[in-house]
């Protein structure tokens, strides 16, 4: 599975972000929700420790002791708690971020996520980049933020500039949170050289936690007016919403590999042309109208992927050199360490 | 003057560019022209050719018969008449196209300019662009787009998408004769080593006689009913309207030192920045509302700018061979022949 091209993972990984979003909508009834969304990434938690637990045990079968590595110290065990504990205090932030911006501000600041994981790339993964490539990086972040803004004639207005201070510093808190957890866990999963579905047991054994802890928390809230959660956990479920489940799951087993064998900045990319092509798809599905931002933002974001990907020779002419040759192909070389 | 740095020259510019769009709003009272606009060109032309004479005058005097060459041959004469003809050319599709297609649409079209300024530079000129360099043209075009989006709120809505195709092949024949003009009036500048001022003066020449030809024209049309042109032309100029024509004469004489001793694209990018200006601007002098759109075109922009002048080597951490540093300086270096 290690030896699988990374773009080829990225691809499918911006194939299910994308199919996310419009399963979600597909989920809805008279634009609510029937059953209690917080049971989605619960469940899709729960199918991922699954998955992984099945492939852990296939591999401890089948492989010798010695390429399959495995740290049960509890010294590097606990350090897989912090991600979620990073996810709980950035939905705390977000929340608290709402309360002074409109959602569609807060979706427009959400593209700093892509800008703050570059920034964080550099200092704690200490990646170097090229000039060229943080430019590509700013443009992935201007190009996603074109295609949100709001055209002439939709019923509300953008209110950008006007929100207090607070809300746009709590959004860049927001974003720098976002993009420490990606990064912690890319440097998780390269840290040592334990197979990846030990170092995902262990991710998504706190992550289920997590969300068993923040399914009471939600019960104690309501005062169990609706009983607890073990009770109605699957009300309202049809099988579009089983298919959110399989499909977040899904998509959470890919950017574990990724944080592995690729980067943030692959899952950056994808996620972001994940968000072009919802917005592409919803015309077709949900009669969208297509708008010039949204174009523009299309091409803005290819230029910038073709930016940080392509060989720098191949952008600028110069005489390729070994050196310069050998520092191309170490970019894009994928690391095949482990199975396979 | 032929020593004076290129950028200095495209910065002053896209500032008098700027200013142009911001005068011409500043002489007109209650949203419409006191005086004649076609006048303006006349005279801006008249001003071209005044000044060149005088400079040619000067040089003819103070400097030998060796340095300031003058080709008067009727063979090289005549080929200043065709930016003039493709002018008239581009003055009547201009006008066709407007008949399909609103005006917003049409300035959205306007930024096609760009790239087809790109490609003639290739077809005609023959000057040879990186990929990175044609993707920052691309993305320049880009940017002045986005700083145009139809903002939430807004009166008229954008019609995008729905004009019919004439006008669209229209829109992207204007854009191809308005950037046939600027090639071939480089390939003018550039094809012989005569002085800027003896050029100037010949292109000057016809752009007069082509303008008079204009007034008159509109005067056959509207019957004379006002009387001949050269009875009426200073009827409502004001200390602002002699200010808009002296700077329009100014970008032109500046325009012709750059096609000299520059290029078409770094012409591109001074107007480009100068439309950016000017609605900066729009927001202090005329209380425009800041939108994000413009804030994310004046990014791209920049970025574009950057990408295509700056030298290949600082952008790619490529190392730098003796060859590649000499092709990055070939791009910068101005032709220094002849004056100074």
């Amino acid at each position: 599975m290690a030896a699988t091209p990374w773009y080829f993972v990225a691809v499918l990984l911006t194939i299910l972000t994308s199919s996310q979003g419009i399963l979600t909508t597909l989920s809805q009834s008279n634009g609510g929700y029937k059953y209690d969304y917080a049971t989605v990434p619960f469940l899709a938690e729960v199918f991922k420790l699954i998955v992984s637990g099945l492939f852990l045990w296939r591999e401890m079968r089948t492989s010798s002791s010695t390429t399959s590595r495995i740290t049960t110290d509890w010294k590097s065990v606990r350090l897989f708690v912090i991600p979620s504990l990073i996810y709980l205090i950035h939905n705390n932030v977000q929340f608290a971020t709402l309360t002074y911006v409109d959602t569609s501000t807060y979706q427009i600041m959400g593209n700093l996520k892509i800008v703050t994981t570059g920034i964080l790339f550099r200092l704690f993964l200490k990646r170097k980049l090229s000039k060229l490539q943080w430019m590509a990086i700013g443009l992935l972040a201007v190009g996603t933020t074109t295609s949100q803004v709001k055209g002439c004639g939709e019923a509300t207005c953008d209110s950008l500039f006007t929100a207090p201070i607070q809300g746009y510093l709590l959004g860049i808190l927001s974003a720098g949170l976002s993009a420490l957890a990606g990064i912690y866990t890319e440097f998780l999963m390269k840290r040592n050289n334990d197979t990846l579905y030990w170092q995902n047991l262990q991710l998504y054994t706190f992550g289920s936690l997590f969300n068993v802890a923040r399914l009471i928390a939600d019960d104690f809230r309501h005062g169990f007016e609706k009983g607890p959660w073990w009770q109605r956990i699957f009300d309202g479920y049809s099988i579009t919403t089983w298919m959110v489940v399989l499909n977040l799951g899904s998509t959470g087993l890919l950017v574990s590999w990724l944080m592995k064998y690729a980067d943030n900045i692959v899952k950056v990319y994808s996620t972001s042309m994940a968000m072009l092509l919802t917005m592409v798809a919803s015309i077709y599905l949900f009669s969208f109208k297509p708008t010039l931002q949204l174009f523009l933002g299309i091409v803005i974001c290819i230029m910038s992927l073709h930016m940080y990907f392509a060989p720098p020779h191949t952008l600028v002419d110069l005489p390729v050199t070994n050196e310069a040759h050998a520092k191309t192909l170490k970019q894009v070389v994928v690391e095949e360490k482990t199975d396979s």
